[in-house]
């Protein structure tokens, strides 16, 4: 049995190329111990992965040359030699860009195809929802009547970040890449407002959407946007920094925030996050985000790209916007 | 009776210059109900005067061109309109870069001569030290064991603010310009290193100084030194922006932090302060900090220039990092 993978073979200077990686064929390992062998059906495409193809310490380490590149994935088991897992059974881990994972037992654990489709925990049902969830409750901390803001609002992290707002009686602007993105966070998920960055001015949009200030911002991106925000901040404000996409493809110094005294000036903060730190609490955020999404409260959507070989040029769509809700390749 | 003040006269491009301000002999006010004629003695120079010189909103109102300019300062209390003070009382308030100061009495509140020499009320006994208690103690939140790191550390703030973190039990690393500094922060105030930014490496600097990585960073600088520390954060680290004397002159955009997705990767968090907000409780952090300096634990340092005419040139001093210790003015 033959095994097609992403293996990293270059560490990318700006934008990743396809050259980066290297599709092999190779045999498959023999299973040990408490490990399982898991046909994958779909992966995550995030932009986080670009940060895990840099050298030098992060959250993670980074991937190593000659190692299948990292990805979260969802698929099913073939073969185990674990006591918790069977054939047949679908399961949610690292899986990493292939056809087939043999991995640890421990690293994973089991989703249930019939409760939502299995794309779904990759989204808000998984790494991203969590990220939202925790990200905003725990560090934005919004208050009903607070105005929220969020960057990169129609991805994966964002559309779930700005319907939790709405659930917690805040007013909720997003920023996002183009007017059907924003016709869709208004007249799907029923944000407040949305500010096309790509076609209008992005201060101006803050003005006219956020007449009383910002009280929460949710940043995605970096760079202009968040400069932008912070001249908009109220006193006492919540900077979530969970991501910078403006910035990972940067060949020179990444743009800090001009505008960070506005923090001074505002008695405000802005605190970085990482997921993993949640992993105790997931199951109960899952629980109570499965009831929103019962009530039709929080809505789910995600696009989905067919063929391993696409790996590379699906991973681009993330760093030009052109997702569209949570980005996923079928294998 | 004849009063001199420095008027603002034009908002300065960059450094600050003489002519920004107009020297001005004029006739004394009239005291109104409950105001008090005060001759002051003491001026405080502080970096963020350089703030109130700029048009636009800010965390107080800007001076406005024809205004005296804005100082805190102590004096002696020669007239009064108002029942809570005397002839002879010894007061502290906003009493602006002049000779006599014409002022509200809710505006004052009286020092005793008899208890610390009257520059101390404005350093550690004043709004200096009020910002490094609250800023360290309740933003910083150090705990005994972590690193704490304060740059401008041997100016007015960073000397309280390194000295209440030796009391709660935290290695003290200090950043300032100049041997004499340096040596001052570990002989005297006992620090556990000083990094001397004028004459050697920041980065090699940290990497000694706090072998453990820096917990909290008070930050009064801005600037490179602050894109330094970012490298060298711990998980949670906290970061208190008291001010970016760097920065506050200059004529292009301010430098943002380009490291400030440390703060993603540590879970940091980057939280600006005022110390007005805290101004309830500010008969308490007295009371603390007076035990302290009767104990021997907390020191104190007043560098003093003698003469009103002086105040441009002396300002300036700040800004070249030329003052070591609370810089005051006598008028």
């Amino acid at each position: 049995m033959k095994n097609k993978q992403f293996i990293l073979s270059a560490r990318p200077i700006g934008e990743p190329k396809e050259t980066d990686w290297q599709l092999k064929e190779s045999d498959m390992a023999e299973l040990a111990n408490n490990q399982v062998l898991v046909q994958v059906e779909y992966l995550s495409l995030d932009p986080a992965m670009r940060g895990w193809m840099n050298e030098g310490k992060s959250y993670i380490e980074p991937v190593k040359l000659g190692e299948v590149m990292r990805a979260g994935g969802v698929g099913k088991v073939i073969e185990s030699n674990s006591s918790d897992f069977s054939p047949g059974d679908y399961v949610h881990g690292m899986l990493g860009v292939q056809q087939y994972a043999v991995i640890a037992a421990n690293g994973l654990h089991k989703v249930d195809p019939a409760l939502a489709p299995l794309p779904r925990y990759l989204g808000v049902l998984g790494m991203p929802g969590m990220t939202a969830y925790f990200g905003l409750l725990n560090t934005g901390l919004p208050k009903s009547g607070e105005t929220v803001v969020v960057s990169a609002a129609a991805g994966a992290v964002g559309t779930v970040v700005g319907q939790i707002a709405k659930i917690k009686g805040c007013r909720v602007v997003g920023i996002a890449g183009g007017q059907e993105k924003c016709d869709y966070l208004i007249n799907e998920l029923g944000f407040d407002g949305a500010i096309d960055y790509k076609n209008s001015d992005v201060m101006t949009g803050l003005k006219q959407h956020c007449p009383q200030g910002v009280d929460v911002f949710f940043d995605n991106v970096g760079g202009d946007i968040l400069d932008a925000v912070l001249t908009r901040i109220n006193l006492h404000a919540r900077i979530v920094i969970c991501g910078a996409i403006s910035q990972y493809n940067n060949t020179t110094a990444v743009k800090g925030p001009a505008n960070y005294l506005s923090l001074l000036v505002n008695r405000a903060r802005m605190e970085g996050i990482v997921v993993f730190d949640n992993a105790k609490h997931y199951g109960d955020a899952a629980r109570e985000m499965a009831g929103w999404i019962a009530q039709g409260k929080l809505k789910a959507k995600e696009h989905v790209v067919e063929g391993l070989d696409n790996f590379p040029q699906t991973l681009m769509m993330l760093f030009k916007g052109e997702n569209f809700g949570k980005l996923v390749l079928k294998v």
